[in-house]
């Protein structure tokens, strides 16, 4: 189904509730200490009880607000609705930047339509930072996100969370042939990579192994500043997998002829 | 020379004071564009422009103040002082976060007394975030930062900014074998990793080609919250090369004989 302007603004304003939930759910468990709990020996995970607490408060709103929409989640996986409309939600993508205290993980909220997201939010609560996109818009909180040119890998800032995500020869061959060629390579990032690309600060992101709530929220965040994210096949990047992003559209053509064969 | 308290509480209000200066020196150009200026194609170049004006900006400030006093730093190399007291100074610490703008680059300022780091700061000015360390005690802001207990390497979560500093193959293999008995590792950090190991978070971080001024800020921090720090040897981490840190003393003997054949 087609959302008309009214109607994205109207779900934009409830994704920010839903952010302002998850955030608030974390917030008591982010730079909090792993214990074991005396009694019974039972782990205190903080990043396992915050995922589950932010994801099960957003889930609470959505059914209240919108029973009809589906929800797909990392914690508690897919619940179908009677509308196409599905809120594609990770509470804490980048669990390893969490776990050692850095503040480059994020509470992902994607809304897709049916055929793709067409709304999306990255909200990293301890910089107070919300990127948000409509695939024709992103911005960071009022601010205009826009990405910048840049046509020539030699010259391009590419970013991966880790070299241990692409779980195959041909995939690790692949990354490095890119990785080989571009001007500097930064790794660790997450989410958090994206929103940089999105705003003209990386060129290129080359990851594999996401799953589809991974990558959903930041489609909406990467297109509406002008840049271009797909599968390395140059399919959708919506179902997750191998996933590259560039914020100037003649760089993706450049990198899909390096990663297209790995698939 | 051995300082009193006195003294370094009067040299930790003027660390507080180089850091100030720094961050006003560097604001401007955290998350600007890299430009080519038209009139005889310049390139503005934020990450190294800002480097150099928050170093220009400490060494006056110490020059004005504490004459006698040695500098080293960065950008503009070693001043010898008639005192055997160095400020030992790297503005902007973790270049590819600076440039891909991730909030965890740092300005690193530490004190030498001609022997070793014996006050050490790192500030983040973006986040807010101000470590500091007398190898006593540490603090983030006001708040006493305390290394977590973890003896065994099987449960530990490991740090490196990026497996491209070893430099030799001996080098890589120590940090793999490392990597491989660890049970978490999260590369991307730089000097924000060591201050999450000081704050309990990471417990151990191997790494290899780096400077005196990358490291000596953070000795003073991560002794002073209960951890170790040394060269791969097991001698001083003070003048830089193969690093090692570790919050519990126990998993630092560890981590040294797995390390210490390839320093």
């Amino acid at each position: 189904m087609s959302l008309n302007a009214v109607q994205i603004s109207e779900f934009r304003a409830f994704a920010d509730t839903l952010a302002d939930a998850a955030a608030d759910a974390i917030a008591p468990h982010f730079r909090a200490a792993l214990t074991v709990e005396d009694k019974g020996g039972r782990l205190y995970d903080p990043v396992t009880v915050a995922d589950k607490a932010a994801e099960h408060a957003m889930r609470e709103l959505i059914q209240e607000r919108y029973p009809e929409h589906g929800i797909l989640g990392e914690e508690h996986g897919e619940a179908r609705g009677s509308s196409p409309l599905t809120w594609v939600l990770d509470p804490i993508d980048g669990t390893r930047a969490f776990i050692t205290g850095l503040p480059l993980w994020g509470t992902l909220i994607a809304l897709n339509d049916g055929k793709r997201p067409v709304l999306g939010m990255m909200n990293q609560p301890y910089t107070g930072e919300r990127f948000i996109g409509t695939g024709d818009a992103a911005w960071l909180g009022e601010r205009r996100l826009h990405t910048r040119a840049c046509a020539d890998l030699g010259a391009a800032t590419l970013m991966c969370t880790t070299p241990d995500m692409f779980d195959t020869p041909a995939r690790k061959a692949a990354f490095e042939r890119v990785a080989g060629k571009a001007r500097l390579l930064r790794y660790g990032g997450d989410c958090y990579a994206y929103c940089m690309l999105a705003s003209g600060f990386v060129d290129v992101i080359v990851e594999a192994s996401l799953q589809p709530y991974d990558v959903q929220a930041l489609m909406p965040i990467i297109e509406g500043a002008g840049g271009v994210i797909t599968a390395w096949d140059g399919g959708t990047a919506q179902h997750g997998g191998c996933v590259v992003a560039c914020g100037d559209p003649a760089l993706h053509a450049q990198v899909l002829e390096l990663l297209r064969s790995a698939q």
